[in-house]
């Protein structure tokens, strides 16, 4: 018996331990002291009532022999399917039923769709970046090349020509630093795929936070794309599904590598290892989509939103560098006085009482950045941006 | 970019689709028949009463922000592996609850299990198999060896010291022949895995259905599984979750293989690729072992042993050799008159309207024999058996 010895080379990621370490020694040392906290990638509102009665139905649905459903597709009901497929048509990307499969959510989706590519393969990813695209590739040991995302950049790498990629990850809106790339961005990507024969795993996750015109909310709405990407999307931030688990991923029936269907293999892998996503959920993501589902939810993003605004205004008053907020429920700051992230993270803490995530915990290009979230209660993320504001004073 | 090559070793299965074809081309060359499916896996009773509640309290807690979950620990939260634990405990097997994790079924877990092993090992199925063991592994370019059950052998094979396997599987009671083993011939597997340093993937979805003093429930009832098996199970069977999804794995602090602890791998994989199960369904899920919910559980599992009563009765009365059936919701019938599983299918569904699943489908050594489950309803169930009675006369 032979592990599989690649498990042994993950580095042990002890960023958000230690967030919840130092945030519980401080607690225990100032018990006096509220702490607001702006770190997590949770959301903290209700579901949308339209998804609450979708459930209820749902299992009352289970609980009666006639409405009873078991074993559904693999793949996902058709009228969930159906009612992402119609979402997509309104910001113009055509895709068919057959395209989109139906999972717990696009963590689970990202690092199983590893299974579909040979060991031998270079992985590109963004520095800073999402820690599950690392890990997941370190676990199957390939090779992996970093793209610095800095300040000067806007934090949107952009493809170099002499780097050779085979899987390539793009997050937009990104997670960490809420940077998004415009359709023409994303079209120069689009190419540098295509002349590598790369494939783009696109992590729309965040989509539904884009507002502004010539943004892209999907890889897809590049012309070309369905012959190198697969999108990987999620009900988590668009109508608060993260304890409620359900996304959806995108495999074009063009895209093919060495004459074989990457759909056809995903769909082989989902039938193999998957069985489906239960019944109730799925009927609570379809009532996302209907008018009532999608006018709460529409609510809900604008709470968020103005969370991001309250933090961005402050941060333009104080004069602090800054990108996302805007197309992002991410703000991702650099760090005042030069201050290292860690530094910040324990002058933050202290001074206001306010927890964040240091940049560096994302990767080297992240250190002296650091990561707010819109994600809080609206009445605390104002307290929390007028302490920051006080503390600022005090530099 | 390439990609994984094995999935185009995967040979395709044809059985339920082909199962599926027939009975659909007989319907349309026979209108007027009604015909009963006694083929599927899958359960027909609704959700018990006691899930339902704990499901609908579940999802209004989701409805307002102060019992609104979000991402909850990947692993499972602590009230269902504490139930889970204490389920065991009334069998004689003592957990840890780190050593459980809640999974979105045992299909998922048993494919994603194999992310912990190097493709360098050698596998051992049972034939006839599950075909998940076989395709996952050959997706993964593993070389697979195959335990011939038979007649013979109980359809129950014990190991063959001289040949060397690194990663085992063992279902039971068994899909698809419905035979258990006893707690003694466990320990046999048991203790030719550890001369061979080899790992068990024990599939104990159906466990629920074993009454009988003497066979096995779990393989931790045997003294020393701990150190070399890991255990898969399901609601599926027990609860009817096969459209609610919930499963669990056990992983034991005492499995190590080349000083590695293999559920330290197994919590390093759920923490990367996984994202938990939702807080509605592992809700529901808990309230299986609540006094009520398990008064309930007996209910619909009693049904069900009722079905297979009935079914076995007949093949008794008729002289057909079988097993399963008593301690499984699997019968597994010798072909009369020396049919082969495909002749025997065509001739049931045409002199009794009855379909069942050709054993063949399962592997070699299931060519002649035939399953039939107990999952369907009580009456048509009846009239099925009494079906099969009419037209054996006519043989």
């Amino acid at each position: 018996m032979k592990i599989n010895k690649h498990y042994s080379e993950i580095s042990e990621s002890y960023l958000f331990s230690t967030v919840a370490k130092k945030q519980r020694e401080f607690s225990a040392a100032h018990p006096d002291r509220e702490i607001i906290r702006l770190s997590i990638g949770d959301v903290t509102l209700p579901l949308a009532g339209a998804v609450v009665k979708a459930m209820h139905d749902a299992v009352d649905e289970m609980s009666t022999k006639e409405g009873f459903h078991g074993y559904g597709p693999e793949q996902g009901y058709e009228f969930l399917k159906e009612s992402i497929r119609n979402y997509y048509a309104g910001h113009g990307v055509e895709l068919a039923a057959d395209e989109i499969f139906i999972s717990d959510g696009a963590k689970s989706d990202l690092g199983n769709i590893l299974d579909l590519f040979d060991k031998d393969n270079t992985v590109l990813v963004t520095d800073p970046v999402y820690p599950v695209y690392v890990d997941t590739n370190v676990m199957a040991g390939r090779k992996i090349l970093y793209a610095p995302a800095t300040q000067e950049n806007g934090f949107l790498p952009m493809p170099d020509p002499a780097v050779k990629a085979d899987i390539i990850y793009l997050c937009s809106p990104n997670n960490p630093t809420g940077a998004v790339y415009t359709r023409e961005q994303l079209a120069q990507w689009v190419e540098y795929a295509k002349a590598q024969n790369a494939i783009i795993l696109f992590d729309a996750a965040y989509e539904c936070f884009v507002t502004e015109e010539g943004l892209a909310r999907s890889i897809f709405e590049v012309p070309g794309a369905k012959e190198c990407a697969i999108e990987f999307c999620s009900f988590s931030k668009i109508a608060g599904f993260t304890g409620t688990r359900c996304g959806y991923t995108v495999v074009p029936m063009a895209l093919e590598r060495e004459g074989v269907s990457l759909n056809k293999m995903w769909l082989r892998r989902q039938t193999t290892k998957f069985n489906g996503v239960p019944y109730v959920v799925q009927k609570g993501a379809a009532a996302v989509f209907t008018p009532e589902g999608m006018a709460e939810i529409q609510e809900n993003l604008n709470y968020y939103r103005r969370n991001a605004q309250v933090i961005a205004q402050t941060l333009e008053e104080c004069g602090i560098w800054y990108c996302g907020g805007k197309n992002s429920p991410y703000l991702w700051l650099k760090c005042p006085g030069g201050m290292t992230s860690w530094e910040f993270f324990d002058w933050l803490l202290d001074k206001a009482g306010v927890v964040g995530t240091p940049g560096s915990g994302f990767g080297s290009c992240g250190e002296g950045y650091f990561r707010l979230t819109a994600f809080g209660d609206a009445e605390k993320t104002k307290v929390a941006a007028q302490r920051l504001k006080e503390a600022l004073k005090t530099l």
